[in-house]
Formats: structure tokens, sequence, C-alpha cells
């Protein structure tokens, strides 16, 4: 965890006490279970709630003996309890606790990543309305193609987050359940009964088959699903570094009165957000791998996977939610230059138009062939003169185009590329 | 593509002549829903349809000029239509074909795939249903644990592999998408009619949102589920592998009559295949990242993600097919041994019955800390005769022990540790 | 492997018939040593070599049927070879002949990339010298820096691969080890002078202790060594991807006649080698994690690594051999446009030269938070008019600027910033 | 970075304070340089040594409104100069500091990484004397082969991590450069003497050419290595794990008086430390591809590169010092069971002595077919014995087999195996 990059709610998730506080949940509410049962006094279960404590420090004093976290974890709640202790933790075993735990850790950092999203698709709805109809130049292989809206660019990254969005809560649902079943699995010590009542007071699915610990596939799904999220920030962030380019300028990060951009440049304004954000989605891609690695635990289990999920757990969750808070306010406050698009999209002479006179071309019976080798040969003209000569012109000046001047004009018309923009944000934001 | 891992029903999907056929599809179909549209002559698409062929070697022979593929199949299909032909294409761009085409074909790899993961279920199933009752030892950290059946262990796969099958049904529906919008996405020069009309002929949903191409993040969700269900893989062949060592020898892969273990050593039969699984699920994982590094393509587009594509849609299909149908094979003729699976189970003197003992004492008020010392002590023992001590002879003797011998000996007693396998199986398989 | 990205001298290498051709002659330089050491007859091994041979669709029927592919082979050999075959093989193991194979084989593919590498290093030293005093804007962030000139970016790149090369050749030496220790790489059947031998006829080193197996290790830091090169390769291609860029356009891959950049816009001319350099680089990268997870052999060793090897063996080493050759092409042909670089520079209104000002004022006195607030706030009126205004103008009518007009001119002087290319250079390619 | 997976030298090296005080001492140096040139006051730089101090509170402070933190640190050092703090960082950029300064921190922390590996290659050599005539069965597949030592295990792991010091000597060389070069690499405001200067008092080689920033290949390649060593650890803990599995049994982690297996099973005693380096192997290769991500800048530079660094720097580097030096323990205090490696052994029956028969009936002129054949049919009943039945019995009573008693029963001398370990020490360990 770098705490530059982080942000307390997440983090709190994964502090020692909120670990220990949910282990103590789970080991009364299981007592509670035990004592539903009859296996255990209710007295018992009872004085575990209003007695049970613990300490981290104390906790980790006894691990540096005992080696063993649940042990040392127990030793200390029996501390406080007392005699009745000995009735928690009935049948269970390490794992039983350690994975349910991780079980609830995760729905929490899901709930707040769900949030994170819902708040960044928030501000790509309202900036994608607030520019869905200034022009800009689409850009295939960073080339000039054709006309779009800065409304559309945003209308596909809200939609590729609401992907995100519905990817993560599958997710969610994949790691939250609980497994309390033993050893092995096999409910010998325990009733299953104490499986399921835990699974509902912590808000979790039953693991239907475990092995002492839940399956690790699980786990491997979601922290590939943080990688895609991931992969998505990175590619809205990328956008937005190519429109600050100098040359494009399109767009700029907000850039605050006390921020210097270089120690020795003055005058720069730096895309340091975005490119940040394409560092750590970087990292958390990073963490796909071992997590899918953890998949293959040798038979019922073995405990090689626990130090990747001590880094991964917090680091993917922690580094995922200051990344998409990151890119909500690069986003909420982007300054956008809507007068430099149309400038930059009027720049190569009508080039953006050649498709249209190649399309007219073939329709008034012309070859495809032929009208390409047309359009191309004058629009090379207006290429190689970085824009100072005008693709309409040299068109209407070319005695084998043969469409009429009017015709030709027509077909430089910028309404003409923006008439479906209506279609797809309906697609996309459900009807206006 | 590595022939001896493959095989033809998926390598099918990914020749020349099928992505040609479903190019021509595409472009065929659209081209009627253009002429429903009135925007080119019903006999022309009736022509497409009739007249349109192609030639592997000669679309190779003018992209060799064109450099562009597309462009180059357009020329050969033109060469067999005639001039109806120029009516093809109309407003579309090349990545309206490619990524359709690719989407066809990510679907029906899919389909394959869900399919070997049916036949693996039923295998796994069988199996699992066979080996119900039969007592294993349970193992972790490769350690004796408690005893768990060889049924239980197939549930567990079975449980995972059905995940699997969910996760690859949402992985297919993501990239299931038919998107024909255009130069930069904006159906500047053709209709939205045409995209549905389209994916309606294909069995694909509409693109909500296309900039050119199809949105990435879908397809670094289906290689990622692909990762995932590789690591499943891993983990049965490694409980495979760990089944037939030579010490343990619960377990055995098919051997057939005319095999060779070894070159050298006339006697090994080595679980080969296992091993050879766990080679595979190494390489469909290496192609989560490039596919994740996919995703940010700058601006509308860039072709990048094109290279890594023809690697691994090819690549990781063929490869998890193969290694899926290479697993079920594997566990249909798996060969098992359950009277070495219970002398394994007994040989450790009646080590895996501890935890019962454990209990039993703190239950008759022994505290749990006192409990773990009395049994550890006698455990170790039995432990460091390699098994030759009795754990329950050296609990009677033990004058600290206070249970009676009937209740030790009700302590070791194997069925009480099978009696939620029903349980179990129903959670997986449903009511017997 | 994918054709389209393959080069003929690196597929060779890795055909059957090439593999094949290698096993023959370790068996037979084997059987020399053999012979010498006195353990089989001379002429026996004359035999090998004299009648010696095989067919590769002969060795896959017999494995077909043994499903043992050294086997197979040397059945084959046998059948051409007759009873002296049975000296062949003595006291070795099929991974003595497999392993040492693949040493033959990445020593080989290793001489072609170090080849490649030494072609892209000519060409790069001669376009750097070309433009070693071209004048280019430098960009950080991808924003307008200080000058630069576009020899010492190639120079840049020059001296990374001068680096790479020096890595492979170091990669090189640690996979070209010959093992020849039979079964457990103990030598018992077969006397370490064979291994010795057999190397010094195929210019390998003797691996100092093999476990059957040569140690994965020297393969994960071979294909490791690629991952980088591919990373090296990936950042020149960006660096062209971004010049070429419209707004940029200060370089240009080189663009044949008959080329076509896009089925729809007959206008564009896109980076497509450089993208698609792009993608190659991330499917080579990606082969780096199975290698290393290949390692971790269980004992003396698995064969879960033969699967991968068969994989990224040839992918890896043909991928980037094309790619290196492609980059090469690129950069041998590349067109540079100088005025367009020299029209960059000079838009931003002489914002690239604020740091010498900033230097000056505080040499001249000012503190250096004060001369950063001076540059500062007149670099961000130049930066807001998109240019129009001119910094050193501004700074002259400044009042707070206590330098003179002189010596603010001489500040805005391109020279200053070239004065140590030749510096640069020498450290690079060596005096002039 | 996790607190429980790290050791304080190690630690030390990226705390804050740390990275500060590199910081200053580049930049005194500097201007020692500086002023050596005579460009600044030699009693500046004097000054800047005798009263510069920081304090990470106030740069933290600093750095929240100017969001820069080399500014915010040159700021505080000049709160405690004074006004001749403004010849501080003169002609130099950020970078020059932070790369140079990671350049400091990488080649300290590759020193105790070196110091690991020959800690770990002490150990491993004393214990590979101790055991080099330790007899134990070497297992290919898992599956009982032929005999070797465990000291010959050892000897190769030796070998291995004897390899991976070589190369993190090598990546050491390549990270250790040191880069002054000013805002784009060009040395326009900065004379190159201050670059050398500074190397040379750091003990850094000058970079040849920089963009601003030291090219990311170079850690890169450094980040790889790591990974590559992060294996063989990985290997060599998953060798322990098999070793210490319940039927194995071979050897066993160090198990100390206070420490508990398991919180429900009190028999148990699990290599969870070897498990542990397991998953610590997986964390630092998931760190090898995002460093390789990071040699692919935009142009100059751009700064995604920098959090993976804050990452990847300490995270790297802390888990394998931390992982290396628990691997030292383990293999220092392993418990080695010699008549349990011999037990294991000779329990199949003298199936490991195989291959001799087979290699002297074929030198006794059977047809090496033939001879596999008549092998194999007794060994087979031997496996499927459990090692009930002796091959060597078995073979006496075959007909076909001609070996006499006296030649067959010298076939199972276990020395024969056992003859070659000094020359293979030899290799390794250099002559006895």
């Amino acid at each position: 965890m770098v705490p530059r990059y982080s942000r307390p709610d997440m983090v709190a998730i994964w502090t020692p006490e909120a670990r220990f506080k949910i282990w103590f949940e789970i080991e009364a509410h299981a007592t509670d279970a035990l004592a539903e049962l009859g296996v255990v006094p209710k007295e018992a279960a009872a004085a575990i709630w209003e007695k049970g404590a613990f300490e981290v420090d104390r906790i980790d004093e006894i691990e540096r003996e005992t080696k063993h976290d649940v042990i040392a974890f127990l030793t200390n709640v029996a501390e406080h309890v007392g005699p009745e202790a000995r009735f928690m933790h009935q049948g269970m075993t390490s794992s039983d606790v350690l994975d349910t735990c991780l079980a609830v850790q995760l729905a929490k950092a899901s709930d707040i990543l769900i949030a994170d999203l819902d708040a960044l698709l928030d501000v790509l709805e309202r900036r994608a309305r607030e520019h869905k109809m200034t022009p800009t130049i689409g850009r295939s292989h960073g080339i000039h193609a054709e006309p779009v809206t800065f409304g559309l660019k945003l209308a596909q990254a809200h939609a590729e987050f609401a992907r995100n969005r519905a990817r993560l809560v599958a997710a969610r649902e994949d790691v939250a359940t609980c497994a309390i079943s033993g050893a092995v699995g096999t409910f010998a010590n325990i009733d299953p009964f104490v499986e399921e009542y835990v699974a509902g007071k912590l808000g979790l699915s039953v693991e239907p088959v475990s092995t002492q610990v839940i399956p690790r596939d699980r786990h491997a799904m979601f922290f590939a699903t943080l990688g895609v999220i991931a992969s998505s920030i990175e590619r809205l962030a990328t956008e937005v570094r190519h429109l600050q380019r100098t040359e494009v300028l399109e767009a700029e990060e907000f850039f605050s009165p006390g921020q210097k951009g270089s120690s020795a440049m003055p005058h720069k304004r730096n895309p340091v957000l975005t490119e940040n954000l394409t560092g750590l989605a970087r990292m958390v891609r990073g963490y796909v791998t071992p997590a899918m690695e953890n998949v293959a635990l040798w038979h019922e289990r073995d405990i090689s996977h626990s130090s990747v999920e001590r880094y991964i757990g917090p680091d993917a969750t922690i580094t995922l939610d200051f990344a998409l808070a990151r890119l909500t306010g690069v986003m909420d406050k982007l300054v956008v230059y809507p007068e430099r698009m149309l400038k930059n999209l009027n720049k190569m002479g009508g080039l953006v138009h050649s498709q249209r006179v190649l399309l007219a071309l073939t329709q008034a019976g012309v070859s495809r062939e032929d009208a390409y080798r047309l359009v191309q040969r004058n629009a090379m003209k207006v290429w190689d003169s970085d824009g100072a000569l005008s693709l309409l012109e040299l068109l209407k000046a070319d005695p084998e185009v043969t469409l009429s001047n009017a015709e030709l004009e027509d077909k430089f018309d910028l309404g003409y590329h923006l008439k479906h923009v209506d279609t797809i944000f309906a697609r996309v934001f459900g009807a206006a």
C-alpha cells in the first residue's frame, strides 16, 4: 500500500483492527449457532458477545510465540471472556475464520468500488450531455479520420464503465461466500447449520463445497475483474493525455493555482494525473497473475495463497479505489476547449470529408477502385500541403471528378456526421 | 497454435476460409439491409449472395499490393460479383467487418468451450457419484489432516467448473456484439438499422457505442475468464499429479498398453497428461495480460490490438479446448485405488482423529490450551514413529487424558467424518 | 506462430526436420564419445553417421503408438542403421537429447536475433548521424519542454538497443549448455566425458549439474531478456506513432505507392507498422511469466515446462525476429520532416526557452521562488494564447523582469541547446 | 509493503528520510561541481553542506500546495540554508534528482540482496557437503526414477543461486547510473562535468544518453532478474514442500517448540515457510510485467513509471530480501531424515535399477526393443505389487533374461549411482 495512492475508507477495511473485528463477529455468530443447536451453552455464547474483546498488540505478542494468528487471536479473546471462551471455535478450523473474513472484506471493498464507479458514471454522463454536440475530430491511428463529438467519446467511456460495474457486481457475488466447514470441509465436527447461520448474519452466501479453504478461482475472477477495470481506466486516462498534448490541446487536466508543472520549466502544464493513472493501471493488472497462480492449491489446501492475498487484497482494492476517484476528479474538472477542437477539426483542409465524396462517386456510377483513386490523389495533395490546400477546391478542379460543385459542397457538411448522436446517447443513457 | 495441442473443430474457426466466409456473410447481410433501406438496389444485394465468392490465395495476392486485407477481400469478391459489387461495404469501415467477424468467431469458440465444460462436468459428476463414499485422507499443506471421500474431491472440482461455465457464458455474452457504425462509430454514412439487421442475422447483440472498433474491455474480460478456467484446470491436474506420486499412488492416469514412460527407465508410469495440462494452463494465463494491454487503444482506435488477437484469438481458445478435452479424458479414465487410499489414511496411527479427541476433552471441561497440549504430546510421538505407534493406545495410556477407553474409541470412527457427504452432494448436484 | 509475423530463417530453426537433425547429431556425437571410451564399438559409431537417417512422418507414426517422441525417433533411426543402432542413446535419457537440442535451437535463434539487433543498430546510427543537428522539440508528458535534435532521439534508441544486445549475448550464454547426464543427472550410466565431448562439438558449455533436465532458470532469464527487448521495441514504435499524429507529423512511416490506408477514408496514412510492433511487443512480454512459472519443476523434473516451450520457443523468437526486422525497416525508411519539426518547435511563442530566463534571473540575484513566479506568469499568457503571444516580448515588457533586452534575447538562442550533442554522440557512438 | 514480510535494513532504504537524504547528497555534490566550474560561488556550495537540512513533515506540507515533490524539498532546504540555496539545482531538472536517487536505492538494495544470496549459498554449500553421500531417490514426474544424493539436490540449488547472483550483479550494474543532464537530457543548462562528478561521488556510472529520465529498460531488466530469482526460490521451496509430505517425509522445516501447526489438528507439522515462499515468489514475479510496461514512456518522458516504481521499488526488493533470508533459514535448519530417504528409496522393490538391467541386456546382444520389453514386463509386476515383489528375483526367474544371477545382482548396487558425485561437486564448488 502506497499512502499517497490510498483513501481512508478502503484502507480501513484492511487494518488489523478491522480484520480482528470481523473474526470476532464470525466466532461470536458461530457460537450463537452452536448454542442454538445445543452444542454449547447459550450463556457461553452470550458471554462472548458481552465480554469479548481483543488488542492487536497482545495478539501480535502471542503470535510471535505460537506462530499461528488465529490461535493467538482466540487466546487473547479468551483472556477477556474467561473459561467460557473454550466454547468458541468448536469444530472450526482457522480457514473458516480467515476465508470468511476475506469474503467480508472483499465484499465491503466491492461496495466502495461500486460506489466509485457510480460516481464516475455520474460525472461521465454529465460531461457527456454537456458536450453532446461539441464537434471534434475522430482519430484512428492518431490520424484525423472523421468528425465525432466530445460527448460521444464520453458516452463510450460511460458504456465501458457501466459494463465494468456489472462485472464487478458479478465478481462481488463470486467472492462473497461463507465457509464454516471444518478442517477439510466435511463438517465432521460442525453442523452445516452454523455455516448457514453465519452466512446469513454476514450477508454472504454459503460456499457449496469447501476444502478447508474457499476455492481460489473465486478470488482469481475477482482480481481479474479489477484488472479489466484498471485497463479501462488506462484507456480513458490515455485519451486525456493525448488531448492535452501541446499540438492537440483540446482538453486539459485542471491545474490548480499553486501547482508547479516543472521545477525547471515554469510554462509547463502536464497531464500528470492521467499519467499517474496509467501507472496505477499497470499495478492493478500486475496483481491478476498472482491471483490466478493461487488457484492450484495442493490437495485440500496449502497456504501459498495467503501471502499473495496479504499484498493484493489491500493493494489491488486500495489502488483501484484511489484510481477511480482520481479519474472521476479528472473528468469532473476536465477543462475542455471546444474552439480548439473545431480548429483542429478544420485544419486538414477538409480531408475528413473524403469518404463522403468517395461514396457519392460510387453512387454516381464510378467503380469503387476508380473513386478511391480519384479521391486519394487529391487528398494526398492536401495532406502534403499540411492543410494549406482545400480538398473541396481541388475536387472541384479535377476534371475526372464528375460531381457538380453543389453536390461536392454538400458532402462537406459537419452536421451530416452528427445526425445519429441522439441514437447513440439513447442506447447509452436511455431515452432522453 | 501448436498442432499437437489442438482439435479440428476449434481450429476450423480460425482458418482464413472460415474468416472470409464470415466476412462475406457480414457484407452480404449488410447489403441486404441497405437494400431494404433503399440505399442500394435489391438486385445488387441478391447478386452478391448469388455470385459472391472468394479465393484465399487471390486475396493474399491482392493484399501483398494493397497492404490492406479488407480491401483485398472486397476486390476479390468484386471479381466474382461484377459491377454490382460496388454496392457492398457502403458506408462501412474495415473494422465493422473485422470486429464483427471476431465476435462471431469468439462466440463460436465459446460454444465449443461450453460444450467442453459440459462434457467435463458430466464426467466429474459420474466419477464423483462413483466414489461418493470412497474414504481417502484429506491433506492440508501436503500433510494428512482428516478423512474426506474421493467423491468430495470431485464434487469440489465439479462446483468449480460449474462456476467457470457460468463465467464463460457471461464472457461470451460480453464479446458477442456487432458493430457496423462506420469510420468513427457515428453512423455518418450508414444507418443504425444495418447494424441491428446484421446483428440479428448473426445472433449477436448490438454494440451500443463503438469508435470504429468494438471496445476491447470486452475481449479483455473474455480472455481473463479463459485464464481463470485454465487455472482451475491446473488445480485439478495438480491433484492428479500428487495422487500419482510413487509414495501416494492413490490414482493414476490411464496408461495404454503400447505407451512407454521413459526411454531409460522401463518401470515408469508418469502423470504426463496432467503435467502437460499444467503447462498449457500457464500458456492460457499468459494471454491475459496482452489482452488487457489491448484495452487502451488511442483515441477512436489504433491497430495494436490486431496482432495480439491474431495470436491469442486462436491460441487461447484452441489450447483451452484441447486442455479441457484432455482433462475430461484423464478424469474419465482415471484409475482409482480405493484400497491404497485406505492404507494411506490409516498409516499415521490414527493421527487424523486428533481433533475429535481435542474437542471431546474441551467438552469434558479441559481448557482448550490444556487439551491441545495433551493431544499434541501424544500426536508427536506417533508422528515421530512414522505411524508405528497408535494414537489411540497412547491416549488410553496417558494418565492426564480423562476420557474413558470407550469414549476414546468412539472418537476414532471413520464414519463420523462422512456423515455430511450427502448434504454437500445435494448442494453441488441437487437433490439425489 | 502467426505466418505473417514470421521470417523463414527463424522459422527453419523450429521445424520438426531441424529438431530431429539436431537430435541425430547429439546421438551420433554421443556415440562417438562412447566409442572413444570403448563402451561401444567404433564401427557402430561410424555406422550411425553413415547410415543414420529419419523421416518425420515415420517418427510421428511410431509416436502415435509409443506416445514417446525420443523412443519413436530412435526406433525410426534404427530402421535405417540396423542392429548397430542399439549402441545409440546408451546410458542417456530423453531429456539429454531434448534439452541439449533446445539449447542448440535457442543459441541459433539468439544468433539471428543478435544479427537483427546489429542491423537495427546500424540503421539507428546512420539515421542518428544524418539528423544529428536536426532541431526538434523535446517533450515531457507530451508537452513541449526544450529543444533536442532528432539525432539525439535516435542516439538514445541506439544506446538502448546496444544494451539489449549485450543482454542478449549474456542470455544466449545462459541457455547454451549441454546436459548428457542420464536419468537423474548422476552420470550413473554414462561417463561425463560424453557430455564434454558433445558440448564441444555443438559449441555449448557443459551444464555443471543437471537433474535429468537443464534447470529452467536459464530459460526464464532468456525469455525475460526477450521481454525487455520487446519493451524497447514498443518504446521506439510509440515514438514513431506519436511523431506521425496528424497534429505533429514530424515523421512518417514510408508509405508505398500501392498501399491503402483505409477502406473508407482515402486520405489516411497510418502508422500501422509501429502500431503492429506495439502489439507484437505485448505478445513477447506475455511469454515471460509462463517461462518463469516453468522454473519450479517438481523434484528432479516434471514435464510441465515442455508444452510451454513448444509455444514460446518458436513464438517468442520468431515474433521478436520479425519485430526487430520490421522496426529496422521502419527506421531505415522513416520519412523525416525537419521543417515541420522546426515549425512545431517554434509554435509555442518561445516558451521552450523559459528555463534559461529563470536561471538568468536567479543568477542576477532574484530568489528562485520569485524568478519562477515571474517567468510562469508570462509563460501562462503565451500558453493561453496558443502561441500567438511571444514570451520574449512579454518578458521585455514586464517591469519586474530586470534583465536587459539584449540579455533576454540571448536566452532565446536555439544553438545554446545543442552545444553538447557532440559529447553525447561521442558517448554513444565513440569518437567521431 | 507487508510488514511481516520485511526486514529493517531493506525497509530503511525506502523511507522518506532515506530518499530525501540521497536527494540532498545529489544536490549538494552537484553544487560542489558547479562551484568547481565557477558557475556558482564556492561559499554557496559549502553553505549547503553546512546548513542544509530537511524535515519530512515540512516537505509534505509544501508538496500539498505545490503538488511537486522536488520543489517542495528544495523549498524546505532553502528554509535552512538561506539565500545561498538559490544556487542549488541550477540547470537541473527534477528527474535528475529522482532518477539518480532511485539508482542509488536500487544499488543499495542490490547489495543487500547479493549479501542475502551469499548467505544462502553458504548454507547450501554446507548442507550439500553434509549430505554429499546421503542416498535418496531421484524423482521425475513425482515417480521414483534412480538414486541421487541429497547433497546433489542442494548442489543443484547452489549452482542455480550462483547463477542468480551473477545475474543480479549484472542487473545492479545496469541500474546504477547517474543522470544529471537537465530538462531533456541535452545538458543545455548544466555542464556534463557535473554528472560525472556526482556519479563518481555516489559510486554510479554515467548515463550515456538520458532524456530527462534514465531509460526504463534498465529497470525492466532489474525487476525481471528479481523475478527469475524469485522463481528459483519457488523451485527450492517446492522441493522442501514435497519432501515434507506425510507419505514422503524425507525432510522437514524446523518446528520450534511453541509453534502450533493447526488450530484444529494438534498433530500437524506443516511446511508453512516454504508454502509462504511460494506465494512470495508469485508476488515478485507479478512486478515484472509492470516494470516492462514502464519502458515505453512517451517522447522524452512521461511520469507513468513513477507510481509503478513507488510500489515495486520497495515491494519487490523488500519481499525478495525477506524471501531469501527465510529460505536461508529454512535450509539452514532443515531437518533431514536419511533413514527415511533410504526406506523410500528401497520401497519400490528395486525398480530404480531397471535401467541398468536394460543396458546390460543390450550390451549382451539383446535388441533395445526386446530388452525394454523384458524389463518392463517384470517391472510392471513389481509396480502393481506396491513394492512387495522384488525386481531382482523376478528377473532371475524370467527365462528370457539371459544374464546370470551374479550379473543381475551387480546391477542392483547403489554405489554405482554415486560414483560421479565428486565430479559434480567439483564442478559446482570447485576442487575439494
